[in-house]
């Protein structure tokens, strides 16, 4: 297997998926050893740096990529495994900024009140204890809290021509903000441009459901990624929305406004893989996903809401999912 | 401690929080032992009963109650402790209805689309594997999904003078429709009437979060319940949405369409809730939400939607939380 | 015709829609002449009265009746015909209320902001020049605006046995704060109860589209409004939404949220509501609407949003609605 | 006044804002005379032209431009004043296409429904009449409608990089679809990019509000238009939204989901305006925007939906906005 490692000089970072060139070509069957930057850039260091002095928008989200996979062709599947994802630095940062997160007025819910107060939080890493610590900044509290590495972002150029901003997740991908994405998971992507084009970013060393404030325990990562192909004929044209797949559940992750379409979305979607792997109708599926799926928020902040439909393996009858390629690849990611 | 064991007769069924006279008074301290019938008042008996042929709108999810509650003032907070819930018949119903559900047009997503065919499903409870069977109508799958009995409906009577049909969720509570509503749960809704006036129902013996097709296993149970009160000066003027407390979680439930705006109003109760516990200011609140809430859907398909955001206890320093009545009932109920 | 004429006292006011005993039993036929206190009862009388201070929540909207209508049972049709709507006060009022409103957090779409400041406004009646003064608070600003009289709320009992609070629009009317329910306009709204038991209240100097800030320019009202039923043989029994007829438009309220919801709900209805004047097929009637509707919104700020869907009769084909008695009734007001 | 007449050919339509070379460079000042396709580029001429077997997605709404107006730099005001528009065919066409429009579940609206059939219908034009004819597919109707050519897209090139298809209606201004962009109209638009790159496209011959089925009365436009360039630092850096200004009216147009969104993003900044000409503060503004706003719908069925905000000119004291170059491009118009 072809390992290749890739770091990223900030005039590298990639600040759209689409529209930008390719900072490597690979094969199917490589793994990726890259490193990320945090979605601030690195620059909330301390308590005292808060967002709106310390971005430089819209420079906000980098990205690792985008990768270049040979082969790729509209109506393919990319498939991703996140073999590990590891902490590169020994701090997090939080922040709220202005106008931005779950709980307060928008650019679009857009309001006449002030904005809340910037604040910044800085979490220090424990690797050994493989914990991350809250700080309050009003009392004197410290919790230290599980790591849970994930990433925020992982996407492949869009269709249609578009370029979008890191921080928008959509069909393609992008910054969907699920803490579902994490290591031992299986990401699947329809192909919708030559090389698929796909980047990842955004670490999180932990994350709420929903991602009220905005930011979640933002911090550069250490990835290991197995990128793996499946030509259209096989996997039948690429999911209409990114899907997931681990050990224990199979996934499908909506994204759209308001929140009730983003499930929508993701739900049709697995009502459809569900029928085709179990081989039912389409109203038996929907019966049987409506009450066995668990339904955990991923963001309630970014351009559009994401939510991820999960259907867990243990209820279901073992069905072959894209010729078996998760259980290949999570043995592959053992050995490395 | 007094034990009162009520089973309505059809003509005793509630359909509305509020505007029902009480069918008992008790006393805080009481324990319930109650029968309640299933959402389609057990019309679905087989894949042949139809719910637009069997049922009789707007004769639907009838509710056990109401109790008044004595000393209950607007303003106190009612407590509920779920004992225990056991499946009251041998199998459960669940049905597709015409323009009902989450993936379908409905009376308010309105379309010009023709509805989705109907069709119900009988799932057979196996007490002793503590599973209901799913069945599919197309092919030959049979599924046994573990049993996980929850309540649909707990709710009081609505604040200023209005009576709801028992189809909704709302501040009061209601037909909120969550997994998170099951044996060893502890429910504070806020009082708005003399005597509270709170009913149950809805009994499910296993749902998906999100309850996609419109219905649950619907299914007849008997559930054992403590109720308390905390008069308004302990308790804060009683919670502005339905909160919950199991051993492993705080939680509240916000219910309201868009879907984002049920999970801000139970957010924003959280954060509140939050701060208040560990003594924190808002702003630090927001942020520890943000990174520990778990936020699975209740459902996208009641005249309002629902969703839980749920506090691992796990992650957070031991905290009061009223008076500590969680520990006290869940001990009380081992006893019964 | 019978002419009857009612002034509620403070203790007749109603604050519901259902759940009220009727004031007065009427036969179809009669003209009613109606006295209605404004939506804060009249407390705000000079800019230092602000809401909260000055408001009995929820006692607020109070609503003239509900009137009995004999014969009118459930599925019927019945006709109010605004005949006259005249200012009953020299000034109107408008108020910004904590956490109330289309440009400010609230209840449901909950955010962690501070509330923006309460203000009222006062605003002169001058009868002959037919305006009413905007009076700024900032600079020393004074618009005379045209007056333009209306009905915020105009409803039935609701159906399922429901009560609801005036605040709230809905399929049976309520609160729908649309500047379409002015004087010339006749409403058809089904009947859900034993002698509809309609209320009208909530009279508006002068509104904007979207009543932005949550409140109109606040005034009682004199109103002369005449009242028929169609029986549910007739009538197709009862639209499912309110239905406007004018002079020049004919149209639909749908009330809802998202606010998409409640426009797709009044236009699936105006959708059929065309397809049957017009001799037309769904598909038919839904490009054709496409192409002529006009769509005021009404209000973004109550507990239901709601939309106006008018198709303008200038556009269509002569068709007879509802056996022409808007024309009869128009005719019938000019003899009063 | 610079003259340029530029019709494009199929190769050099334009499917983005941004992302494509400019096709001409013009100074401030010019006045364009420009051809644009219709959005279905001309393929669907008679009712058996069906939208899925005739179009070749992505590839619809085909914008003739962009235009690189030398000078325009970030935060300057693009100001396009729609001096005249003119049918460029003789017939129209429109279409209910699978999956897409208001009354029907879409790609993120999903519903487990079958779609709508497909159908198109075509409208002749009647010149003299100045009428476009709706023709029912079912009965036999045909009624003239009056001709209200409007061109639905008018943008620039996004900010952040940002590429979008043709279809989207956002910040940039783009797919709105709003009625009021007719002859007579001046519209504002922040420049994003060196050289603005504007286009415009997809005239409508007439469409209601809300555009329902998802498609207007299309047809290829003869459009003349007015440029100038308003600098930064006398603009304010640009609205935020998209501005209108009429003989009548002030607008802004606001573009998101859920569509209560995209009436708040316009209702806020047209808050702004109305403080900033009237010398008000904000709450001063809100309240006498919240009495006099006008607010019809533009679309609900695109990316984002769109409403404007309109502010009649005749109830509002005389204010100089941008300088009167509306009154002065309008005086110039009327010289070409």
């Amino acid at each position: 297997m072809d390992v290749i490692e890739f770091t990223p000089t900030p005039d590298e970072y990639a600040w759209t998926f689409g529209g930008v060139a390719p900072v490597r070509r690979i094969r199917p069957g490589t793994a990726l050893k890259l490193w990320s930057d945090d979605a601030f850039c690195g620059r909330l260091r301390s308590t005292a740096d808060l967002a709106s002095a310390s971005l430089d928008m819209p420079f906000v989200n980098p990205q690792t990529g985008p990768f270049f996979v040979e082969g790729a062709e509209p109506g393919d599947t990319l498939v991703l495994h996140l073999a590990d994802l590891t902490p590169a630095r020994s701090w997090g940062a939080s922040s709220l900024i202005p106008f931005f997160g779950g709980l307060t007025g928008t650019d679009r819910t857009a309001t006449l009140q002030p904005p809340l107060a910037e604040r910044t939080w800085i979490y220090e890493v424990d690797s050994d204890a493989r914990t991350v610590a809250f700080q309050s900044a009003s009392g004197d509290l410290t919790i230290p809290l599980p790591l849970e590495p994930m990433l925020g972002t992982v996407g492949v150029a869009p269709a249609a021509g578009e370029v979008r901003a890191a921080l928008v997740p959509d069909a393609f991908g992008g910054n969907m903000d699920t803490p579902e994405m994490k290591a031992g998971t299986t990401v699947y992507l329809r192909v919708n441009v030559e090389g698929a084009l796909f980047s990842i970013g955004d670490g999180h060393y932990r994350q709420g459901e929903g991602e009220s404030c905005g930011t979640a325990v933002e911090g550069a990562m250490n990835s290991t990624i197995l990128v793996e192909l499946l030509k259209g004929e096989v996997s039948g044209g690429g999911p209409a929305w990114p899907r997931l797949e681990s050990d224990d559940h199979l996934g499908v992750v909506g994204s759209a406004r308001p929140l009730e379409d983003a499930w929508r979305a993701g739900q049709v979607d697995a009502v459809g893989w569900l029928a085709q792997l179990q081989g039912l109708d389409t109203l038996d599926a929907y019966q049987l996903l409506s009450q066995i799926s668990e339904v955990p928020l991923a963001n309630v902040v970014d351009v559009n809401y994401s939510v991820a439909t999960l259907l867990p393996k243990r209820l279901l009858p073992p069905a072959e999912v894209y010729g078996g390629v998760h259980d290949r690849l999570r043995r592959l990611a053992a050995t490395l």
